[in-house]
C-alpha cells in the first residue's frame, strides 16, 4: 500500500469516505435492466402490477384501443364541442385535401379519401385527443418526387397510383413495426433543429411549385430544387397567363389576411378555418359564372362520387417497382410520423394528459395500412390542423369521426360541386398553409440559443431547397449525429480551481474567482471515455500538464507534484479507455508526478476494478471528493520531501 | 422574484458561492477554440511559438523529415545495433513478403520490391523508431478479395496487378490526406475491441485460405468465409496432397515450436526470427534434392532478378475499374493504417518518446505513393516484424534501411534460390504468423471488463469469419458507434443521497450507505441533453418521480415537494434540450412541486440563460452544490408551509 497511512485526516467534511465499488450484479440483472432503459423507458407495463388476469386483460385491449377507455365516460357536453370542431376541421380538410393530392400528382379525390378511412381507425386506436388526421403537403411532395423518379405520372397513371397505395402500406408497416418493436426513439433523431430547417425548406420549395398553378403553366419541372422550378418557370414567360395570376393571388392575399386576423385575435380561428372553403366556393362560383375554363383558368374537373373504393387488390408487391414502393414508405412514413408524434405531444403538453409515443405509432400505423386497402395515401397528424381542432375546442378524437362523417357526405353527394374548382385556388391554399412552416423566428432562436444547432437548420434547409428533399434530410440527420459523435469524440477537459472560503472546485473558466492550489492540478472530464476519446484525452491530458509546467516555470511556483482527475463527469468507460487511464498514469509517473482520481461513478469503478487498474494505481489515490483530495495532496506536500522520482529532463533522446 | 430573500444561509460551505454564467466569448473566438481541440488537440505548433524565422524553417522541415533531427546526432553504436536489429528483420521480411504477396494474388516478387522502397521512404518521414515498414496479411487478404471481385487475378493477372498499384496509390493518397487534414482521429473509431476480433476473424480466414498451399489444391474458391472454404476443401477430398500436407505440418509445428520458445525466453528472439527463413532454406533443399515438385509439390518457380520497375505509368486512372481501385485503397489504406498507428504508439509507449499520429500518417501515406510509382504493393508497420525489431535493439529507423539494403542484394543477386521454394512452407509461414493475431487472451479480458466491448468484439470475429472482411469491419465499427449513440440517447440518472456524517451526496446504488432526503428527490444526469435523448429524459424524470410518489404513499413519509436535477455531469445541451427542461419545469410544477438545479456547467448556463431559462426557473433555485440545495429546501419545509399548489389528483381525464 506504499503511502496508505499517510491518509490525509479529513477536517471539512465529517467523517472520510471513501469512493465505493457497486456490489456485483449478476450479469443478467444488468443485461435486463439496461434492455430495460432502452426500450421501455417509461414503463408502460406499470399499471398492470398486481392486477387479476382479467383487469389485466382489459387493460392490455385498451392499450391497443384507448377508445374503450374513454368512450363508456363520454358525455353529451363533449359531443357539442367535438361536433363543432369536426365541422370546423372538415371545412378546412377538403381543400386542402385536394389539394395536397395535387401535389403528390394523384387524382384530387384521394384527398377526400383520405379523410374518410383514417380518421375512423384514428379515432380508435389513437391517445391524442386533439390531433386531426388528415394529408400533408410536405410528405405528398416526397411522394411525387420519389415516385416520380421511377414512374411518371402523366404517363402511366394507374402504375403510379398503385405505387402510391404501396408506398402508404409499407409506410403502416414501418410505422406500426416501429411502434411495435418499441423503436420510437430513432424519431427522435430527428433534432427540432433538423426539422425547422427541413419543414421551412420543404414549405419553400412546395411554393415554388405553386408557382406552376399560379401562372397557369402547363409544363412543368419534375425537380424540386430551386434552380429547376427558376429555369422552368422563367424559361416560358411567354406561357403565363395573367387571369390566373390575378385570382390566384388574390385568393392568396385573401387566405393571408384571414390567416393574419385570426392570429391576432385566436377567438376567431375559425375566420381563417373557413378561409380555405370560402376560396374554394368562390373561385367555381366566379369559374362557373365567367366560364374563365375557357380562358386558360384550368379547374379540377370530374370527381367521381361515391366512397373509398377497395385497393387492396392494387398493392404493388412485386419487383422491379417494390423497392422504390418500400424506400418511399419509409421515408415519407418517418417524416409524417415525426410530425404527427410532435403535434400529438404538444397539445398533451397544453391539456396535461399523457400520451405515448410507441402506441401512437401503431396506431399511425394501423391507420396507413387500413389507409392503403382503401385508396387513401399516406395521413398523419397535420399541425394546421390539429390546431385548429383545438382552437375549436375539441374533447375527443370523436371530432375525426365528425370530419369523417362531414367528407363521408361530401363524397356522396357533393363532388361535383367540385368540377368547376379553380387549379389555381389550390395554389392559393398550399402556399398560404405552406407560408406558417417557415419558422424564421424559431430559427433565429436557434442562432441565438445554439450556433451548431442553426448549422443543422440551415443546412438542411439549404439542402432541401437547392438539392432535394431527401439529401436535405440525410444530410440534417448525419450532421445532428457529427455533433453527438463530436461530443464524445472532443469532450471538454477543465481546469478545476477552488472557490475563496469553501472547499469546492469548479471550472475557472465560468468561475472567475475561482484560484489554483500550488503544486496541484486538478482536471475535470465532462464524457464518458470511449474509444473515439481515449487517443485525444491522452494528448490533451498531456497538453495540460505540459502548459502547467510552462506556467509555473515562467512564474518560479511550486513544481507540480499532483495531478487530480476529476471523475464526477464521466458516465463511462469502455476498455479502450481503460487502457487510456493505464497510459495517462504512466505518462504522469515519468514525470515525476503522482495521478489522483476523484470520485469516479459506479460504472467506472466497476471497470477500473475489474482490469485491476485500481491496485495500480492504488487506493489510496482515489478520493470521494476534490476537496478531500487537494487536502491530501497538501498533507503530503507538507509532510513528505518532493518525490524524489521526479525527472526534470525532457530531451526526447535520453531514453535511448 | 417571489422566495428569492428566503434563500438559506449556508452553514457548512463558508461564504455561498452563486453558479455563475461564464463571461460572454464573443463567437468567432469559441468557434476557433473548438477548431483548434478538433483539429490540433496535441499542439503541434507548440515549438514553433516565439522562434525567429530561420528556426521555424528547421523546424518545420524536422517536421516533415524526422531524420533531420536525429541524423546529426547518429553514432557507430547506434549503428551497430540498427545493423543487428536490420539484418534480423530483413531475413523475416524476405520469406513474410514472398508469402504475403502471394496471398494477395500477385508475383511473390512483388513482396520483395515491397520491402525495398517503402522502408526507406518511412526512415526519412517516419518518427517511430521501432516500426519495421512491410506488407501484411490481413491488407494482402482484402486487396485479393476486393479486387478479385472485379477482376480475376488467373485471367487478368496484368490488369489485377495494375488495379493493385492504383489501390496502393489510393491508400497513399488517403493516408497523407488523413494526416494532412489533421483527420487522423477517424482512425480512433476502430476500437480496440474491434481490432481485436476483425485482426483474429481476418486470422482465421487467411488460416483456413491456407488449406490450398497445405493440402496442394490447385482449385479454389475466391469467397473468403469459412463456408465456401470448407466446401471447397471437402469437395476435392480425392485431390489432397499427403506429400504436401506432411511437408506443411512439419514446418508449421517446426515454426510454433521455435515461436513458443521464443516467447519463454525473449532473449532467444532470434530463434523464432530466423525460423522462417530457415524453413524456406531447408525446403528449397528438400525440394531440389527430392525432386519433389514433380511429385505434386507445388513451389515458387523463376523469380525475376533484379531492382523494383518503375510501375508509375500502370496506374489505371480511368474508369470503369478506377471505383473499385479507390475503394480498395481506402478500406485497405485505413485498416493498415490503424495497425502501424497502433503498433507505432505502443511502441513509443515503451521507450517513453512523442509519436505524432497525423504525421505518422504523411509518412505512411508518402511511402505507398511512392511504393505505387515503384511496382510495391500496399505496405504499413506489422506488429510482428516490429516487435522482433524492437527486440533485436533497434535505436532508429536506420534498422529500416539495413532491412532494405539486404532485400536489395537478395533482389540483384539470390532470387534463383527461391526457385524450388515450396508454396506448402509460405502456407506454414503464413499460418504460423497468423495464429499470433487470435488474441483469444483479449477477447477474454473484453468480457471480463467489458461486455459490450466483447459483443463489438465477437460480431467482427463472426461476421468477418462467416460473411467478409468487409461486412465484418463495417458491422463492428457500427455496433462501436452504436454505444456511443446509446450512451447519449440512454443517458443514466441516478437517485442521490447524502452519505451519513457529511455533506457529500453520492448514488445511492453505488454507496450502499446513502440515505435519502425527507420530501426531496435528488437525480443526476449523467449525459448531455441533447434531441437524442430529451423525450427518454423528461419521461424518465416523471418515472422517477413517479416512482418516488408510490413509494411515499405506501411508506407515509414526508410528501414530496422538491426535486433536484444536479447537472454536474451534464457537459451540454442544444435547443432539444433547453426544450425539455422547459417541459419538465411545467411537468413538476403542475404535480406542485419545485424544480431546484445544481451546478450547471459553463456552457449550460450560458444556453439556459441565453434561452431565458434562468429566470422561468428562478436564479433562487440554481445552486452550486447538492448540499446547498438541500440545506435550503430543508429549510423552506421548515419555514413554510406545504406548497398550496400540489394537486394530488392524478386522473388522466380531470383536464378535459
Amino acid at each position: 500500500m506504499g503511502n496508505a497511512d499517510l491518509v490525509y485526516p479529513s477536517e471539512n467534511e465529517g467523517i472520510s469516505h471513501r469512493v465505493e465499488i457497486p456490489p456485483p450484479q449478476p450479469f443478467i440483472k444488468t443485461f435486463q435492466y439496461s434492455l430495460k432503459e432502452t426500450f421501455f423507458p417509461d414503463d408502460p407495463l406499470r399499471q398492470f402490477k398486481n392486477q387479476p388476469a382479467s383487469r389485466k386483460f382489459i387493460l392490455g385491449l385498451q392499450y391497443f384501443l384507448p377508445f374503450l377507455e374513454w368512450a363508456p365516460r363520454y358525455t353529451l357536453q363533449f359531443f357539442k364541442a367535438d361536433l363543432i370542431a369536426g365541422i370546423t376541421i372538415a371545412s378546412l380538410a377538403i381543400p386542402q385535401g385536394i389539394s395536397y393530392a395535387k401535389l403528390a400528382n394523384l387524382p384530387p379525390i384521394l384527398g377526400l379519401y383520405s379523410s374518410f378511412v383514417p380518421p375512423l381507425v384514428y379515432a380508435m386506436m389513437g391517445s391524442s385527443r386533439d390531433l386531426a388526421v388528415g394529408t400533408v403537403a410536405v410528405a405528398s411532395l416526397l411522394t411525387a418526387s420519389m415516385l416520380g423518379n421511377e414512374v411518371n405520372a402523366a404517363e402511366n397513371p394507374s402504375l403510379y397510383l398503385h405505387l402510391a397505395f404501396t408506398a402508404t402500406f409499407f409506410a403502416g408497416v414501418f410505422e406500426a413495426a416501429l411502434g411495435l418493436l418499441r423503436l420510437g426513439f430513432i424519431v427522435d433523431f430527428l433534432s427540432h433543429a433538423t426539422i425547422v430547417g427541413f419543414m421551412a425548406g420543404a414549405a419553400t420549395v412546395v411554393c415554388l411549385q405553386q408557382l406552376k398553378g399560379i401562372l397557369g403553366l402547363d409544363h412543368f419541372t419534375h425537380g424540386t430544387d430551386v434552380v429547376s422550378v427558376m429555369r422552368s418557370v422563367f424559361s416560358q414567360t411567354h406561357e403565363w397567363r395573367w387571369e390566373s395570376g390575378v385570382l390566384g393571388c388574390g385568393f392568396l392575399f385573401f387566405l393571408l389576411i384571414t390567416r393574419h386576423f385570426s392570429k391576432k385575435r385566436p377567438r376567431f380561428f375559425w375566420i381563417s378555418a373557413m378561409a380555405p372553403l370560402t376560396s374554394v366556393i368562390l373561385g367555381s362560383l366566379l369559374v362557373y359564372l365567367t366560364h374563365a375554363e375557357k380562358h386558360g383558368v384550368q379547374v379540377i374537373g370530374n370527381l367521381k362520387k361515391g366512397l373509398n373504393p377497395l385497393s387492396i387488390t392494387d398493392l404493388v408487391l412485386v419487383p422491379p417497382h417494390l423497392t422504390t414502393a418500400i424506400k418511399t414508405g419509409i421515408v415519407t412514413g418517418v417524416i409524417a410520423l415525426a410530425e404527427g408524434i410532435a403535434v400529438g405531444r404538444s397539445f398533451s403538453m397544453f391539456k396535461n394528459y399523457h400520451i405515448d409515443g410507441n402506441k401512437e405509432m401503431i396506431a399511425f400505423g394501423t391507420m396507413n395500412i387500413v389507409g392503403s386497402f382503401t385508396s387513401c395515401y399516406l395521413t398523419t397528424g397535420p399541425f394546421s390542423r390539429s390546431a385548429v381542432n383545438y382552437n375549436a375546442g375539441c374533447k375527443t378524437a370523436v371530432s375525426n369521426i365528425v370530419m369523417a362523417i362531414a367528407v363521408m357526405f361530401t363524397l356522396l353527394f357533393l363532388t361535383p360541386l367540385f368540377h368547376y374548382t379553380p387549379l389555381v385556388v389550390l395554389s392559393a391554399i398550399i402556399i398560404s398553409a405552406m407560408l406558417g412552416l417557415i419558422d424564421y423566428e424559431a430559427a433565429m432562436h436557434l442562432w441565438k440559443v445554439d450556433k451548431f444547432d442553426f448549422v443543422v437548420c440551415m443546412s438542411a434547409y439549404v439542402s432541401v431547397v437547392f438539392g432535394s428533399v431527401e439529401i436535405g434530410l440525410v444530410l440534417a440527420v448525419a450532421i445532428s449525429l457529427l455533433r453527438v459523435l463530436l461530443f464524445v469524440a472532443r469532450p471538454r477537459t477543465f481546469i478545476l480551481g477552488n472557490l475563496p472560503n469553501s472547499n469546492v472546485y469548479r471550472n475557472v473558466e465560468q468561475y472567475q474567482k475561482a484560484s489554483s492550489v500550488p503544486g496541484v492540478l486538478i482536471l475535470e472530464i465532462d464524457a464518458p471515455i470511449y474509444f473515439a476519446n481515449s487517443n485525444y484525452l491522452r494528448e490533451r491530458i498531456t497538453r495540460w500538464i505540459d502548459d502547467e509546467e510552462d506556467r509555473i516555470k515562467s512564474s518560479g511556483e511550486t513544481t507540480l507534484q499532483y495531478v487530480i482527475l476529476d471523475m464526477t463527469a464521466v458516465g463511462n468507460i469502455d476498455t479502450s479507455g481503460i487502457s487510456m487511464m493505464d497510459e495517462v498514469k504512466k505518462i504522469i509517473e515519468r514525470r515525476g508526478l503522482q495521478l489522483v482520481l476523484v470520485n469516479p461513478g459506479g460504472e467506472v469503478m466497476k471497470k477500473l476494478n475489474k482490469s485491476d487498474l485500481i491496485e495500480k494505481i492504488g487506493q489510496q489515490w482515489i478520493y470521494l471528493t476534490v476537496a478531500e483530495a487537494v487536502g491530501a495532496c497538501n498533507f503530503m506536500l507538507q509532510t513528505c520531501k518532493p518525490n524524489p522520482a521526479k525527472d526534470e529532463s525532457t530531451g526526447t533522446w535520453n531514453n535511448v
